[in-house]
């Protein structure tokens, strides 16, 4: 890399840190939780939960606990014909929070597209720093 | 949530699991290295990448090195007037890897577009399984 393309990074100091993308809702099964709460703002049952998102119960009941810690859902408990079932429900924090978590996701792949429009260049690749 | 609701989660099994997340790419900093030389291909040196990713020494080695022995990058070692670099490209199943893991994003973006949509249904949430 000649030094000349190196001064094409000055000013683009932590250009790539994404710093709002918040681990709490990054880390993948918690992302999947979420996706499925929003798009399910009147709330969701365990089972639902756990089929939509593929996850075990004691893995759902782990991301549940951070989600629920970071106030970001609210965990119910019901009856129904004297049997007892749990609802899961995004909460406004949540919303906002995942939202926000968004339009980072939206800045990686704006970031990114330009690499996917240039794929016919990326043949025969080499270390450019020797040459 | 009435049963004809939940009725409409049949046939979305797994709906919301995002299986292409994988995790090698989808950690916050990996995915911030990986856009970085994404859109970088000719490769970037240890210290822009640092600076670009926010990175500190031990972590941008650690994540370098996760990225490697998943042979998604290739690190090289050069000099420069007599003075040692590192230079980190993306190979090209990397890039490969990380067009398809976008592509899952893209789809979490989809999922979450439509509740973004209904944003002033969101007021006064409660939950809906007793009333």
């Amino acid at each position: 890399m000649s030094e000349s393309n190196r001064g094409n990074h000055a000013g683009e100091a932590s250009r790539f840190a994404y710093i709002g993308l918040d681990r709490v809702i990054h880390e993948k099964a918690r992302l999947s939780l979420l996706t499925s709460l929003v798009t399910h703002p009147r709330g969701l049952r365990f089972g639902d939960l756990k089929q939509l998102c593929a996850l075990t119960d004691g893995n759902l009941n782990r991301h549940l606990q951070v989600l629920e810690s970071a106030e970001l859902i609210c965990v119910f408990k019901h009856t129904e014909d004297q049997r007892p079932y749990t609802v899961c429900q995004i909460t406004a924090l949540g919303r906002k929070r995942y939202l926000e978590y968004l339009s980072v996701l939206e800045q990686v792949i704006l970031d990114a597209s330009s690499a996917a429009e240039s794929a016919d260049d990326m043949t025969g690749l080499s270390p450019v720093l020797d040459t």
